[in-house]
């Protein structure tokens, strides 16, 4: 079962067509290719394989042009890749021109936006494909109302950025769908949008519509459903704690997991700002959370342990969850304690 | 002595041309012509007369025609009125064009943009002159960086929306003013940044940049100087918090006001949800705002007691200050409790 298959995108969000083919471009550095790889990971179905002008990374699809990919029912070439500088560069506009005349519209995800190409314009509108560009918002965005939904709603948080909130909400949603649950992933940036199929870029939100984004990505549901929302930024981040409070409050979660990286000390991009403690994220969440749902309650920890052997990182979690009193857990490692955090999650 | 001589606009910043003219369009009801209203009692310097086509509410100002304004100095046209939606009816148009062949350009704060009429684009392009929506933020932002920045800093927080945070932020300065203090009311709204003459409508800014807004918002300055910085939202506003908290965050307050409304019961678009206290909101501000000043403290509390007696809203207003420990008092109304509130917040 595959958490991607379940997906029925809300009225209001950014919705892709399927399935993809992977653009490579240029890439010859690996790290630039995670989008790629994280597509590979968590929508295999949906990638029909990989397309590139030059790049030496790979990611074990089949290579196809895009006359190849539409042929087998590829609808739209995803922009797999994400350079330094969130650049399209010029070497990449033949193959893009190619992809559009052979009917794929284009996916980007990137700083650079695809409609600021007049080349890619002319020829999307000579043959009436579509340049969806990600990181643009949907136009009409209702202001929020606090209003309380039906259903169920879980929201991934963390101590800092970049430490593992997406993987985390795709693999509580897969394990959920695992033990015959209706539960749905909410992306809420480029790449978990790419995966999904659809989704809001809550970064890229006019801070006044935060909130009410947040409340039509998880609209209304059957009470014994569940959303697996992919959660922003930190609440102490000095940077981007708007993001994560206007999510936080327009998911009305009622179960958050706190996502942290042990070992990691000071909060990215941000010099001198120490990373909280689990327990002050923990503590401060649910503080915040309780004034659109007084129920809320947190369900556990993902920790980020990639940096760590698997016998320091298990033992690690035991003595943290023994401390926390709730279920930590790696959910790239899975196991019996990731079992017992999705467990937790769903009491 | 007037709060916006003061002003110096940092880089960055949305920056009105001045004097303005200010337009009342065909406005019968009062209600609606807040702005200019509030630009008469705040910036009188600022303004040099009205202009309307139709209007019976007027600001006492003198009336005059754009030719008239321009021979006597002034740079803008200014919409001083806000109907219902925020729309600028076909109506107006030939006043706003004359106003652009005078030589003035037009300012708007309104939710209908300027730029949207083609006959005002091509007017305004044909002749030189600057169409300003202030609800358009600039286009290059930047990312917080939680930097700690010299100076000082008040910021006004509130229980809701709409209920004092601007003019207490203004009468708040004016005293620092008065008493010989370096000081500057930094505006956040449409009307404020009419007002100030600079300033940037945090609402309307990407959450992504919020922080980093208010962090430009009220630059690097001399140890004694105090930026006096016009708050939006509240917190617990289950609509509006992200832009609260990207506010708090990066304007780094060292001491925080807390306004309220007494006898509000219900907050604003949002049936259901009870007022906090003023209290919660004090412990909330602090324990959030910690993170980017360690030494924030609250100076005090604003009441609006517009709906109160003269007698009745100073018993309260001393009952609550016992009670809380802090000062409390009605900037509208001034007197001694205000110079408590003025001393508390230098202190």
């Amino acid at each position: 079962m595959n958490v991607m298959n379940k997906i029925a995108a809300p009225i209001g969000l950014t919705v892709l067509p399927q399935p993809y083919l992977l653009f490579l471009g240029d890439t010859v550095e690996p790290g630039y290719a995670k989008t790629a790889f994280g597509l590979r990971d968590w929508a295999p179905e949906k990638c029909l394989g990989e397309f590139a002008c030059g790049a030496t990374v790979t990611t074990g699809l089949p290579q196809m042009t895009p006359a190849e990919a539409v042929a087998r029912g590829a609808r739209a070439l995803v922009i797999g890749v994400a350079n330094g500088g969130g650049v399209i560069p010029q070497s990449w506009l033949p193959s893009l021109i190619d992809a559009l005349e052979q009917g794929l519209d284009i996916v980007a995800g990137m700083h650079a936006r695809l409609r600021d190409f007049p080349e890619l314009v002319a020829v999307a509108q000579r043959h009436g494909r579509q340049l969806i560009d990600i990181r643009t918002p949907p136009a009409s965005l209702p202001i929020g109302t606090g209003r309380k939904r039906s259903g169920k709603r879980l929201l991934t948080v963390g101590t800092d950025c970049a430490l593992g909130k997406k993987y985390t909400a795709l693999a509580l949603a897969r394990a959920f769908q695992a033990r015959g649950i209706d539960a749905d992933f909410r992306a809420t940036g480029q790449t978990g949008i790419m995966i999904a199929g659809s989704g809001l870029p809550m970064d890229a939100i006019v801070s006044d519509f935060e909130a009410g984004a947040a409340e039509i990505l998880s609209p209304d549901a059957d009470p014994a459903h569940w959303d697996v929302i992919e959660g922003q930024g930190s609440l102490m981040h000095p940077a981007y704690a708007a993001v994560s409070l206007g999510l936080l409050h327009g998911s009305q979660p009622d179960v958050v997991v706190v996502c942290h990286e042990p070992g990691r000390t000071d909060v990215l991009g941000a010099p001198g700002y120490v990373v909280p403690t689990v327990e002050e994220i923990i503590e401060l969440t649910l503080m915040l959370g309780r004034r659109t749902n007084p129920a809320i309650r947190c369900g556990g920890i993902a920790y980020n342990s990639v940096s760590l052997g698997e016998a320091e990182a298990a033992e690690l979690m035991a003595r943290d969850s023994a401390r926390f009193g709730l279920p930590v857990a790696d959910p790239m490692r899975g196991g019996a304690a990731f079992d017992r955090l999705v467990e937790s999650c769903l009491a």
